[in-house]
C-alpha cells in the first residue's frame, strides 16, 4: 500500500569483495609509483549527496556512512569516521583489512604522520580534495618525511570495472514564478559583489550556486535537485557554464546560451587557466577542489580566499521564493497531518514498523501530486532508535512502533516551489510523566526561538542559548545545533547562517532556518520539535531595526506530550495560536475524518 | 574634605612640545639609518597600565588615551586610536604634525603599506611588540617594498632626556592566608600543564602570572599590584625569576630564593637562550615580546604558540582566595553603601561634581583602613557623560550632578584579600519614566545572568544573550561585553573567560566574572548595573553537572529606577532576596543614619 521510492533500507555492505579490491588498488598504486593513497567520500563538488559513481569508499570498504576518509598504505589501511558511525563501520567493513579510526580523536593527518614511511610517496585526488585539505595532508607527509603528490587519474576508477556511469539527468529551467529573479539580474548582482570585494573572477564549484545563478535544476544526486556543473563568472565579460551537453535539451540550451558560454566540464581547467591570468580569483574555500587552486596559480592569478559569492545572495529569499516556500509548507503540512492522523489510528496496535512509517509518509507526500523528491532520508526512530540523532532505518535495525514509546520522525520534501524539513515526536499510546516533562522542556526551547525578537546584526550563536535554557536548568542539553539554513528547491542544508554555537553569520530578513531543539535519552527515546522559520523585519524597535521569525511549518505538536503546568502564560498562548493557525491553514485541505482528528489534536491546551 | 589619591583629573596634553620632539625623533632615526618608526602605548609586558617611563606616545604626541599606535615617517606621521578616543585625540595632539586615524577603519598596516617608500627601512621595538604584531607589520612593509627592522634601543629613549626612571617599588610577599596555595605547589601545577602539553619551558611575560606563581605583589604600575618581572619555568630544573634586585628586601629575597634562581631582567635574554636550546618553549601569544620569540629561535628552540599556562590556573580561585574575595566585597559594599547614602543626601542639592564624587568614593573606601589602590580609574558620569562607556572625568569635562539626571559610577578597589569592581546607576532627584523603563530592562538582563543555571562546558558567549534579551525586545542593546574575568588582588581584567560574544572559554567553578549589562542614550544618560559573580557548582542536574553564580557584590540597586510592573515574579523575588542580603550583610557595618537609609533603599519592592 505504501511505498518509499526515494529511500532504501538495505545494508549495502559488500565487505566480502574488499580483500581483492584492496589488493588490486595496492597493485595499481605501485604501478603509478605510489606508496599510498588517501581519499574521502567527497566528489568534485564536496556535495552532501553523491552519485553512485562517486561511492569509492563503499566500493572499496563496504562502509556506507556519510563521514568517511580512507588511507591505504602498503602494510596497513584505515577507515576514519566519527562517533555516529563507529558501530555501523564495525558491521560493514572487514576489520582484518581496515582499522576503524575516530576522525576527531585520531585524525587521518596524525595517522599518516605516524605510519607513512620516510621517503614514501602518498597520492591524493586533487579534484576531490579541497586546498585546505591538501595543506593538512602536506603537513602530515612532511612530518613523516614523505611526499604528497596529486594523482592525474583516480587510481580506484582504473580498477573499478563495474563503476556506474556518472549521472546524466536533464537540466530543467527553474521558472521565474519560483525563482523570482532573472538569471541575468542575479549575474549582475554577483558582479557587484566581485567589484565590491575587488575580485576579478569567481569560480562556482558548488552546483547549488550554479543552479541558483542560472535558474536551473537537475536530478544528478539524491534529495537535492542539482545539476552537476561548474561556472566561471568574471567581473567583466561573458560567464561560462560547464555542464555535460547531453543533459541539455535544445530549449534549455537556447535559454542558457543567452546568459553564458556553454562548455563541457572537461574544458574547465583550460578555460579557468585563461580566465585567471593576472586576476584575483575567488574559489569557495569550503568546497573548491585543490586542482582549481593549482590552475589559478599556474596561470599567474592570485587566490582570493573566502566564500562563494553566491552563498550570501541565495540565502536571502525573494518574494517569489518566500511565497513558494509558504505554499510548499501548506501542502506539506497537510500531507504530514494526514500521516500523523493515520499514525495515531494505526500505531498503537503495534503493527507499524519504522520502514512502513517512512513509506507511508512518502506516500502521503506523493499524493499531493507535487512531490519531486524527499529532501533527505527520513529519520524514523521508534523508542531507543529515536535517541540516535542521525538514525537511518535499515532492514536490520527496523523496529515496530510500540505503545508506551515515543516515535520521532524527521523528514522533508522537495517541491518545485520550496523545500521542507520538519520533525515531530509523537506518543504511541500513553507516554510516561518523564517523557512529558522532557518534551515540555524541548518545547519551551522551541518556543523561545520562535518568539525571539532581536536587533539587526544578531547572529545564530546568540540565539542558540534560548533553545537550551529550559533544558539547562534541569541539567539536560542536546548535542547538535538548533538550526540550519534551508535552500529554496535546493539543498535542505544551506549556509551561511545557522543557529548554533558556531553560527557567526548575521541573520538577515529573507533567510530561512530550521528551529529544532531536542533531547535524547540513550537507549530509551528521542525528542525533537522542528519547524522552519523565515527571518522578517519587526516594527517597534526604539533604536534598532528589529527582526523576528515567521513560522512556516504547520502541523500539530503532540499535546499529549505537553505538561501545561510547566509552560508560562506566554508559552501557552504561543502554542494555542500556533495550533489555531494549523487548524485554519491545514484543516480545509483535509477529508472529514482527518479534519476531525486535527480539531482535537490542535485544540487549545485549556479548551 | 574628600581626596582622590589614586586618580588624577588633569588633561596632560603638552602638544606644544610635539614639533620639536618629532623633529628630534626624525633626526635620531636618520642617524640609526631608519626611515621610520612605529610604536604603541605598550610596555614590555603589554600591561593594561604602564609606568610613566613607558608613556612614549603621550611624550611625543600629547595623547593620553589607552589605545594608541604611532607611525612616524620622513614626510608624515599618524596617530591611530579607536572610536572612544577620536575626540580626545583631536584636542590633545597637534593636527599639523600627526593625522588622526581610526585603527579599525584605517589600520596602521594599511597606512604603512600605502605610505612607506619602496626600499625604506621601518624600525620597531621588539621588546614592545608581540610576535603577531611583527608579522602584521612585516606583511605591510613587504607590500610597500620596504624593510622592517628591530631596533636595538628604543630611539625615543635616546632623546627623551627627562624620561622618568622605571619604577622600583618593593616586592612584597602575598601571604598564604590570601594566596591559599604555596608557590612551590603552584610551580608543580604549572609543570603538570607543561608535561601534558609537551612543552619544555614556559616563559611568563605577564607580571600578573609571575605574581600569582611566586605569591608576590608590587606597586610598579597604577591600579594593578604588579611587580614588573619575568620568569622562566622549565618542566624540569629550577625556575628563574627576573626582577630588579633593588626591589627585594633581604626577607623577600630569602623567600624567593627557595623557589627560583633570582636574576636581573637584563639577564633574561641570555638565560632564555640557554633554557630554550632544543626545547619546545611556550611564549604567551597575546603578551610576549617578539624579541623573546627571536631568542628562542636563535637558540634552536621551537615556539609553542598558545596561552601562558598560568592564565587558566589563576582564573580558578581557591578557597582562601574566594573567602578573601567575599570579605573584600563585604568591606567594599559597606564603603559603597555609605557613599550612596551620602550621595543621596547631597547630590539633589546640585553642588556635587563628578570629581568630588570620585574623591568621596575613594575616601569612603580609604576609611576602611584596608584600601591598597583603586582597581581602575573611577568612571563618574553624570547625565550625558554617563553615556560615554569609557568616560574618565577631567577638570575640563567635570560636571555637576543635577536633579532629574542619572549618575553612573563604575569603580573598584584593591584590597590584599581581593579585588572589586561594581557599577551603580542612581537617580538624582526624580527620574523620567523612560529612564525607569530602560533601567528596568537592564536590570532584567542583569538578573537573567545572575540567575543563569547551565551545564559544565558552557562558555560566556552562550550566556551573553541572556543579558540582552529584554533590551533586544525593545529594540535596544549595549555595545560592550556583559562581563570580564577578575583577578584576586591582581588585575581587574583577567582572562581567559568572559561573558561576551567572543567568550569562547568554558566557565569553571571558582572563576570570578563581572555581570554588567548597560544601556546608553547618547547625549542624555547611561545605565549600567554591575556585580561580580563566582561560578559555583549546583546540585540537581539530571544528566549534567550544573553550574550557577554566587553574587559577591552587595550594595543597593536604586529602587526608584525599577518599574516593578515590568518585572516577572521571579525577577522581583531575586531583587528582594538580593536586597535582603544587602541589608543583612552591609547594615551591621553602618552607623545608625546610613543603616536607616539602607533599610529604605534596600526594602522589598512591594513592602
Amino acid at each position: 500500500m505504501f511505498e518509499a521510492k526515494f529511500q532504501t533500507f538495505k545494508d549495502e555492505a559488500n565487505k566480502a569483495r574488499s580483500a581483492a579490491r584492496l589488493a588490486a588498488l595496492r597493485a595499481a598504486l605501485k604501478q603509478q609509483g605510489l606508496d599510498g593513497f588517501v581519499f574521502s567520500r567527497a566528489d568534485e563538488h564536496q556535495n552532501e549527496y553523491v552519485p553512485p559513481s562517486e561511492e569509492r569508499v563503499a566500493w572499496l570498504t563496504g562502509f556506507t556512512g556519510s563521514a568517511a576518509i580512507v588511507a591505504v598504505l602498503p602494510g596497513k589501511a584505515a577507515l576514519f569516521t566519527d562517533g555516529r558511525y563507529t558501530l555501523q563501520a564495525k558491521e560493514q567493513i572487514d576489520g582484518t583489512l581496515f582499522s576503524i579510526e575516530h576522525m576527531i580523536e585520531q585524525p587521518v593527518t596524525k595517522w599518516l604522520a605516524d605510519n607513512l614511511a620516510t621517503g614514501a610517496t602518498l597520492g591524493y585526488d586533487p579534484w576531490r580534495t579541497t586546498a585546505d585539505g591538501v595543506e593538512r595532508l602536506e603537513k602530515a607527509a612532511k612530518e613523516a618525511g614523505a611526499r604528497l603528490v596529486a594523482v592525474k587519474d583516480n587510481p580506484i576508477d582504473a580498477i573499478w570495472t563495474e563503476r556506474p556511469a556518472p549521472p546524466l539527468t536533464p537540466v530543467v529551467l527553474h521558472g521565474l514564478q519560483y525563482a523570482g529573479e532573472d538569471a541575468s539580474k542575479k549575474i549582475a548582482r554577483i558582479r557587484e559583489v566581485l567589484a565590491k570585494e575587488k575580485i576579478g573572477v569567481a569560480v562556482l564549484s558548488d552546483p547549488a550556486s550554479v543552479a541558483w545563478t542560472f535558474n536551473i535544476r537537475g536530478n544528478d544526486v539524491a534529495h537535492t535537485p542539482l545539476p552537476l556543473s561548474w561556472a566561471i563568472v568574471p567581473r567583466e565579460g561573458e560567464p561560462q557554464l560547464f555542464v555535460d551537453g547531453r543533459k541539455l535539451s535544445n530549449e534549455v540550451r537556447d535559454a542558457l546560451a543567452k546568459l553564458a558560454d556553454i562548455r563541457e566540464p572537461r574544458e574547465l581547467e583550460v578555460e579557468l587557466h585563461e580566465a585567471a591570468r593576472g586576476k584575483s580569483v575567488r574559489l569557495d574555500q569550503a568546497t573548491a577542489p585543490a586542482k582549481l587552486a593549482g590552475v589559478v596559480q599556474a596561470a599567474g592569478g592570485s587566490l582570493s580566499k573566502g566564500a562563494d559569492p553566491v552563498t550570501n545572495l541565495k540565502a536571502i529569499k525573494n518574494e517569489a521564493e518566500i511565497a513558494g516556500m509558504r505554499a510548499a509548507h501548506l501542502r506539506d503540512g497537510a500531507a504530514l497531518t494526514r500521516y500523523l492522523a493515520w499514525l495515531d489510528r494505526e500505531a498503537p496496535g503495534g503493527t507499524i514498523s519504522e520502514i512502513e512509517a517512512v513509506a507511508a509518509l512518502e506516500t502521503f507526500r506523493r499524493e499531493t501530486g507535487k512531490l519531486k523528491e524527499i529532501s533527505f532520508p527520513t529519520i524514523s526512530g521508534a523508542g531507543p532508535n529515536g535517541a540516535i540523532v542521525h538514525y537511518r532505518v535499515t532492514e536490520a535495525s527496523n523496529r515496530k512502533l510500540r505503545s508506551g514509546e515515543l516515535f520521532l520522525v524527521d523528514s522533508g520534501a522537495q517541491y518545485e516551489d520550496g523545500t521542507t524539513d520538519v520533525t515531530r515526536t509523537v506518543a504511541i499510546g500513553t507516554p510516561s510523566q518523564e517523557m512529558r516533562e522532557r518534551f515540555t522542556l524541548v518545547l519551551k526551547g522551541h518556543i523561545a526561538v520562535a518568539r525571539a525578537v532581536f536587533p539587526e546584526g544578531t547572529n545564530g550563536a546568540q540565539l542558540d542559548p534560548f533553545a537550551r535554557r529550559a533544558l539547562w536548568e534541569a541539567g539536560l542539553d542536546f548535542d547538535h545545533g538548533t538550526g540550519h539554513g534551508v535552500g529554496s528547491y535546493l539543498s535542505v542544508h544551506e549556509g551561511p547562517a545557522r543557529i548554533s554555537k558556531l553560527g557567526s553569520a548575521a541573520l538577515l530578513p529573507g533567510m530561512i532556518l530550521s528551529n529544532e531543539p531536542g533531547y535524547y535519552k540513550a537507549g530509551a527515546y528521542g525528542i525533537r520539535i522542528e519547524n522552519l522559520l523565515l527571518v522578517e523585519k519587526r516594527e517597534g524597535g526604539i533604536e534598532k531595526q528589529l527582526l523576528g521569525f515567521e513560522t512556516l511549518t504547520f502541523a500539530p505538536i503532540d499535546r499529549r506530550l505537553v505538561d501545561a503546568k510547566r509552560l508560562t502564560a506566554e508559552e501557552i498562548a504561543w502554542l494555542d495560536a500556533y495550533h489555531a493557525a494549523v487548524r485554519a491553514k491545514i484543516g480545509p485541505q483535509l477529508g472529514a475524518d482527518d479534519r476531525t482528528w486535527l480539531e482535537a489534536a490542535a485544540a487549545p491546551l485549556h479548551a
